[in-house]
């Protein structure tokens, strides 16, 4: 089979940035958060809700509309998209993982794990969360508990040693009740920003 | 040629985890930092001095017994740096970078910068600087500075719109002098620890 053949049976709008299986085998109890009614990634507690991979068709399913209420996304091209999707999958360590609303086809929740190959630790791999946003018209529905839960389990799954993320000062008691935690005298997170090419 | 001839080729010790080159390419003169004397990647000081990527040859250099002053690295075998070299070079955004003491085939300081690619920023890239050890007996040598600085223009060099790090409260002066910030309300690192497998 030549390359451009297989090429374009990979690129499907139904292929997953990572095998989905994985989502369906993490144990909620091994979180301390606390769920009321309580939910998982397998069972997200509607049965029109689903937690999974990111898929090449969520270009279409309003993946970047969301992500934009995060911050700036810019104008990206479907073309973008896909060679984005398709860099990470070939680097492999990129777990971008979202709700989708399925009677409406809309993706209404997202995050990322990326996982950084380390030397230390005996060639550990450190996890990071990144990402983070859910659509606030689902209020209620403990999502934005759901995909990071989801996400951070889905760490320890892969065999992170630890997991990491920077956040704002009102998000640290939600990370806390996450299993998160500002280690004394070592959680300073610092930026140096580069200006845009002129 | 056949796939295991290539592979045997790739494989010298004098292998680079990433081209070298760009290393002489960097304006220290963008950085904030203050150096005196003035020195560089390329120009590090002394002449038995050498700032360069990670090469295999670097296992037996002592690149792990200077990891080890950091942290924990565990007994890694040959065999095991061998893989995650070339798993870390085959991923892609991975920039191990060493200062080599030529007289005494010693790594005497090390910083990574690793990439992380986005959707968001128009599927923009973003850099983290991590693992920063320098052999404590090279103090007044300013390797500190040089190998943060360096990580930190190589960042800028390869697209980044941000660098990133997570350090002890009595790293932040020094990091500020780098041109790295704590951003108000918005600089915090937290970290979620999973236990060892048993």
């Amino acid at each position: 089979m030549g390359l451009e053949k297989r090429h374009s049976n990979e690129e499907t709008s139904s292929e997953y940035l990572y095998p989905p299986d994985i989502l369906q085998t993490l144990d909620f109890s091994r979180s301390p958060a606390k769920f009321s009614p309580k939910i998982s990634a397998a069972n997200p507690g509607e049965d029109w809700m689903v937690v999974r991979p990111l898929q090449r068709a969520d270009f279409d399913k309003g993946f970047l509309q969301l992500l934009s209420q995060l911050t700036s996304t810019g104008n990206i091209t479907r073309k973008q998209f896909d060679e984005r999707f398709t860099q990470m999958k070939s680097s492999g360590g990129y777990y971008v993982t979202v709700i989708e609303d399925k009677r409406i086809s809309k993706i209404i929740g997202a995050a990322t794990l990326t996982i950084e190959q380390k030397f230390i630790h005996n060639c550990s791999v450190r996890g990071r969360l990144e990402d983070v946003v859910v659509n606030d018209t689902y209020r209620g529905k403990q999502l934005g508990k759901l995909i990071v839960v989801t996400v951070s389990l889905l760490a320890q799954a892969v065999g992170c040693y630890k997991m990491s993320l920077d956040c704002k000062d009102h998000l640290i008691k939600f990370y806390n009740t996450l299993g998160y935690k500002c280690e004394p005298g070592n959680s300073n997170a610092m930026n140096m920003r580069f200006e845009e090419p002129s």
